[in-house]
């Protein structure tokens, strides 16, 4: 379905034109293919470097296009209606291109134009196996040794652990607590950095998570990002912009889930109907186009205060929770509207509903996105 | 809770802070004993009326302020959530008003500076007792009689039945089906025109619907809004801004039920905690507060298509079901937050919950709306 | 609609033909109107009192009918769908005669006959103002003095508080905690007892609600029940037969106004054709039919093992959070189905919602029975 | 969690006792790698046979064991609550008996101990590529032709449709509706018989479903079963059964799912406690365990009304639709409750959530049981 958008410029209109373009040239003949191969498209990705679209948020001078938050997510929206894996993966990689371009020193940003042109690919390694939602209790640690850091721990749950060009590592550099993890940027290949098999996960199989192992890696201490103990600060102000980016993934996984079932509800008939003109599946389509419009709607509220420098952490928890919960109903309700037919792999439905769920999951579990809402009201 | 908006204007801002110190200081604490006495506020509506808020949608040269609906819709959740009835009232009369600002001879619309002035208050005469979400089908009729047009029927659940200063009567002049349909603006005190008793509705008292009852009245020909054949357009064209205008009432009360229910939780103590830290409740209010940022969000886009000038119907239709379904689950719950103390008329939240309810029903069902939506995706 | 019962016997056959009869010759043709005046039908209680029906689980020697809770239930269930006050009004005057019943000497026992037939009308003062969900530091104090217990605090939410002939009071008698709880049976009219203004409660006018003000009231000390301290124990243990009561009364309810608006959405016509042929409608009504349906054999299921003499604490509270989550949302949509009809007092299903609200929060609010069942899970 | 169980006779406790020692044992070890590899756990199903529990409802005579469905509904949970492709694959091929042990002739009943036993397997072809929910007009066709009927069309989601020892063929031996249809009995390898390769299903790979294409299959005519014309009467008394098999599947796996996520949560803790002991998750929980109480109580109850001769397809089909919905809810929660550890194959929660889609699919969609249960609400 078309959706009628107010854009703040006519430069956002073309830049959607561009991904709404190459969404539909270069991710969605693939994307099927690629996810039962579980095959990583690395290639897509460059395409998308290239095409300017890997750095939207990111100052000019850095290789980046000056969006605003407002017109980026829409950019993820829109790959994510025709391949999630892909829009998650620029998602994270937006994410892994954050601490550098907000904390990095000139030196260091240096390497931001390749990594915004999509030759290199980032990794954001912030959870632990055992971390869970507790981030500040990290236990992967960072000892100086001479000019570098010797890094020891296991990351999980990362996304491109094996394709990665480059890693952020939240690591304790110091005592217990918030104030003791530093930031540091490691190069693939550095020693002692041991990507782990893929998860065997439900869905989201073409850009699978994996463990990474760091076993005396050596960091060179020029790149720690942003002063030693300034990791969980980096790590939480980039966990509001990464959780608007998968509401986007959400918005444009639950869109393209009711899109596939309208088009099947006009055409498939039963009982001499179209069975959209049943009211028992068209009230429930309805529902889900109004819940999309919603998710939608407050997604683009909460970018548009981080866009004039507002407040906007507990607007983008909602976000991340309304959309990424919606998606997982309308993508359930998406392979009901085909009946036996959603529930195999002709149809992309079942696959929706496998990577929905993912979302619920990710960047916060929903879970911890209530609590940061409760606990802001409890503050007042 | 302080909700923080971006808005177009610095005279936006001015509006709506205008709204809530009006709504603080002449709606808060008069809510509670006139709805308790069943007692229509109209000095309220009066004092609305002269500080400029009953027009603010319309031109200036008929008296109003030339604002978008995305600000005007902003002052209504504001009334609405100090009172539901003024804010409802404020709609309808709004609605009552659009007739003539948008369909009226310049003879006609001399009427308007009174009418947005808060002189004139308006009651808007479409339903019947019969007719539900049928309008098309309508059956007071009106036959013209040399200078006049004679009405005769009966319309039902009409705000401001019994107070209004004009009616807006929509009726048959021609043959059956919606081109049939005309619109006339009658004053009150026109013989025939009968107020009907108030309906025992369960909420809203202090602004009451009654039928109407049309016995040969003579409405003057020169009242004929946009000519014989008009009113069923008419009609549909205020549908959409009218139930934009009850999605923000809702947006209005859902957000004072959910700040009472807020404030109640943080004071409240059991087992030797405030019970907003109890993760059963935070994470209650938590969802709630999403929903309503979401139903804000939504409502703001459709009305931002509006004031774009582009179709916006179904996204009105959207913000209208959301909002209202939203409106009436936080209400219920919020009487839950009190637990016994919520079910009693010490606090207002009982109110909120009676009042919510009747938002699922007006400016069409919301069986309507899925129907308006479900339609809309079926053509596609 | 008529449900389909698989009863125990044929004494329970006969038994709710009973009580339907007398359901719909003594409650269903006074209800609207006794609620309308908020008077409590004393005469109906005593003539079910007269016909059996107040004391049906207990033994036949005290006057009751030594029924089993699953027989107990239904009747209940089925003078909630004529009226729930008075349903209401059996529940916890059932509630009432317990602790004599269960705990009571065979001196005290004596005045059963008289309170299960209907002639002694009981109260059960358990919560207090501040309490809430924490009965066990409730603070009503009780101090033995010669004879005599003296009675000193408020009880709270007391239905029959201004029309009870005896109070079972729960009071301290020793110190703080569960063990210094006592329960006391107190006459109507004993000096410092004083009833105060009815609740103004959103519904239940015919049964309302009140504090009950203990200022030095005397009790003799012979009208302890089960010994000091032991006053916890028996409020914990009528609280599960409570909770199934209430779950009772919330399914009677519930298939009141899905009854109501199945009946109603059968002749409403619109667009031609009966309402409930529209699917948006009509799957709307089977998913609260599916959730009576779940409710009743939940509340059964729960009601056997009680009767079987096994644990049902937790059964009991999963079905009292159940049946009246169910029946909330089934009177929601019950007006819903009658739209504007559905506001206003001609129809009963406003009442049906506003009656709805009380089940929820009554005998444990929905939120003590998560924390019931969350702790069960618990701990395995 | 162990459930509670009143069950009707000894024999039935030693029926689940036995069930649950062969789930043990038999099922849940085998379950993870049978479903990883797509593997048909053809010997698992002998087993049951020859322990007795494929034809738990059917008579002595033929091999059963003359329980009733309250039992037979019993075992099916526990099984499913091991491994569902098993406990489906028990409910289809009991299913497919059914034919013969209530419509076929002495003769043809020769083949039920056989069948019961486990040395047959069935298959059960109903639906068609585009019948979808319309069975009334399958188009699969027989002739008569000498002592043969000549079977020509393709059935669809067909279970066991490669490893059947036998098919049920729903086709059409007269005019079109449902008088022209009859059943079947084939065995494996008739001539013509062509199953297809396997649906590429999200779940069940155990146990896959494929189409059969019949090619001029010539069935000898004294495997009519019930006579020609009979098998839409066939077909729809054994659909009612099929449904509380399929509800009976749907309680098993949430149960399995809820008991994996509590004990989960029990263990795992974040911020110092066991995330059990989080209210927010333990509510959810706790909803949850009430759910799987109502749909276990909802299927017993309707199971009970068949067992007694009386109506039940209106609670069959409530059965069906409550459990089905409810599965898929609380397997989607239990991958939520283990946050991205859930979302991977080392726990089996992710297999749950895509096994439960397929039951608000199969027998029936969940739209088709809220078609009939609507039905039969406009019908009264």
């Amino acid at each position: 379905m078309d959706v009628d958008r107010i854009l703040p410029t006519d430069e956002a209109h073309d830049l959607l034109d561009l991904a709404t373009e190459l969404a539909d040239r270069e991710l969605a003949p693939r994307a099927a293919g690629f996810e039962e191969r579980a095959e990583f498209p690395r290639d897509v990705l460059r395409t998308l470097g290239r095409a300017g679209l890997l750095g939207l948020p990111y100052a000019e001078e850095h290789g980046g296009a000056a969006q605003p938050y407002e017109v980026y997510l829409q950019v993820l929206e829109i790959l994510a209606s025709r391949w999630l894996a892909v829009a998650e993966a620029v998602s994270v990689h937006t994410l892994s291109c954050y601490p550098l371009a907000q904390f990095g020193t000139d030196e260091q940003r240096k390497l931001l134009p390749d990594m915004i042109g999509g030759e290199l690919l980032g990794a954001y390694c912030l959870s632990e196996p055992q971390g869970g939602s507790d981030a500040a209790s990290l236990t992967t640690r960072a000892v100086r040794d001479g000019d570098d850091y010797v890094v020891t721990g296991t990351k999980a749950w990362i996304t491109h652990a094996r394709v990665a060009d480059f890693y952020n590592i939240f690591c304790r550099t110091g005592g217990p607590g918030p104030r003791g993890i530093s930031c540091l940027l490691a190069d693939r290949g550095t020693p002692g950095i041991h990507p782990q098999a893929a998860e065997r996960t439900m869905g989201l199989h073409a850009s699978p998570v994996a463990q990474v192992a760091f076993d005396d890696a050596r960091v060179p201490a020029e790149r720690l990002v942003g002063g030693e103990g300034a990791g969980f600060t980096i790590a939480m102000s980039a966990l509001d912009s990464g959780r608007l980016g998968i509401a986007a993934c959400a918005v444009g996984l639950a869109q393209a889930a009711l899109d596939y079932a309208v088009g099947y509800a006009r055409e498939r008939r039963q009982f001499g109907r179209a069975i959209i003109d049943f009211q028992g599946l068209g009230f429930n389509l309805a529902d889900h186009a109004t819940g999309i419009s919603a998710a939608r709607a407050l997604m683009l509220a909460a970018a548009r205060l981080r866009d004039a420098g507002r407040p906007y952490s507990i607007e983008a928890a909602k976000a991340k929770l309304f959309a990424t919960d919606l998606a997982m109903r309308v993508t359930t309700d998406a392979v009901q509207v085909l009946g036996g037919a959603g529930y195999v792999a002709d149809h992309p439905v079942e696959r929706y509903m496998r990577e929905a769920k993912v979302l619920q999951i990710v960047e916060g579990t929903n879970q911890i996105q209530r609590l940061v809402i409760s606990r802001a009201l409890a503050k007042g």
